[in-house]
């Protein structure tokens, strides 16, 4: 399993592949892998003839005032994970081989994409997620690339971009790999406290109460969220940011659920650390 | 010779191409061809196996009052054109093919490359150029592009662009390519009057100037674009819009010429038709 931290050299293996006939799966993430990064491998692996994982801490997706300093960074034991997992390259970029002297480039989107969820409160997180990963996607040259529904407006924004921009390549979204007792996996976690921890899972505990409502013919969605929050609220050491019903594909706020459509999510600080977590309903 | 209108059926093609082992040379235009544009198919065939032209008049780079409806289109002189030089394929997307419902993805520049020039004057029009040239560069997937020095705060951007997000291809920039009185060929040339393009001259005339005073041992820029300017003021139809002496690569404005990488270009209307030009000192 080599590891590559110029572009230009990963391009080069993976043109190598491409000439060669083989399919090339690409698992883009910032380390601190969990079973949630490994789902994303093993679907790679399951539909590609080889593997390429990214490893990289982007700093231009982190505002100032957030958690790019302490985010977690465990690159050997990543290392050591994914030497469990058949792949073919790890690609392990730094900031001087992605943002050298003179990087001027931006990609970003407009419209409903933006409008809600995270990205108010993101202000350009959106953004360098964007420039990273169409900048990694033309690194490696994938003909599929795997992301997680946990992200779900990020999964949603690079769909489009790298369908609008012509990338020529398949974006699989695979679902949320949850912990027991259904706390979302992400690498975040690893900054609670125990209490934390254990008060977590009630993000999900009312996310599901949220979908029960539905299930039962709850068709107006702020009464579904009323009823979320609730749940939530019964935990005074949770602070929503934002709970909200939107279209699974373009973001648009939903006053009335729409089958097999509709996609809750929310942001919610614990420990000052932010989670989000989402059902579609 | 064939012609595409999808993104995805020109890839098809270049894929193939590629996985036989062949170089892509790749010639974006806007169509209305001139000897200007011949000189990058001819030069993208020197050096490659297979020469890809794409024609298409992209809306999103045009400002509401520019000259987008009256562009001139000519596709089928152009094909004809095209036909006597070796092109292996000319790709004619449309804005169905382009910018379909639901488009939502900018690409753009900051710093110096968009502070000067045209760029204040053509508020996202860069912005315009970069998203397509993107787009086209994924579907075609050459292993180079060829770009005019006469449009050149455009290749200054596109070279950085294409950097920026590792497109992994080589970017060729050929001279301008003038008429015997001078003139820069353009495609918005076709829009003169006989008296405008009799005037015309005087802005290559008046740029010459500006190089001998420089061969001459001037190194303070102000003076040397005073003269340019004296030069052009005779003429009392052209209006100058901008004059500037810039850093070749950065486009950083210059106070004191830097021996082969002092760009002075300007942007000038005659007759409601707005012309540029460059030389380099």
């Amino acid at each position: 399993m080599k590891t590559f931290e110029n572009p230009s050299d990963i391009q080069a293996l993976s043109r190598k592949w491409r000439k060669a006939g083989k399919t090339i799966g690409f698992v883009p993430t910032m380390g601190a892998l969990h079973p949630g990064h490994l789902e994303l491998v093993k679907a790679s692996n399951r539909e590609n003839d080889k593997t390429v994982v990214s490893i990289y801490v982007n700093p231009i997706q982190f505002g100032p005032q957030e958690d790019f300093h302490r985010y977690p960074r465990t690159l050997e034991a990543d290392l050591d994970l994914l030497k469990g997992e058949k792949v073919g390259a790890v690609f392990t970029p730094n900031n001087r081989t992605m943002y050298p002297k003179g990087f001027a480039t931006q990609v970003s989107v407009s419209g409903s994409l933006v409008a809600n969820l995270c990205a108010p409160f993101r202000p350009g997180h959106f953004e360098g997620v964007a420039t990273v990963v169409v900048k990694l996607v033309n690194a490696v040259e994938p003909t599929r690339l795997y992301l997680g529904q946990k992200d779900a407006q990020q999964a949603a924004i690079l769909r489009q971009v790298l369908k609008d921009l012509d990338l020529g390549l398949e974006t699989v979204i695979c679902p949320i790999v949850r912990e027991s007792d259904g706390f979302a996996m992400s690498s975040r976690n690893k900054n609670l406290s125990l209490e934390g921890r254990a008060t977590a899972p009630v993000l999900y505990r009312a996310l599901k109460v949220g979908k029960s409502i539905v299930d039962l013919g709850e068709t107006d969605t702020d009464k579904v969220l009323e009823e979320i929050k609730k749940v939530i609220q019964d935990e005074r050491s949770v602070k929503i940011q934002y709970l909200e019903a939107v279209d699974l594909d373009s973001l648009e706020t939903l006053r009335k659920v729409k089958q097999g459509k509709t996609l809750i999510a929310l942001a919610a600080h614990l420990d000052n650390v932010r989670l989000i977590d989402n059902i579609v309903v």
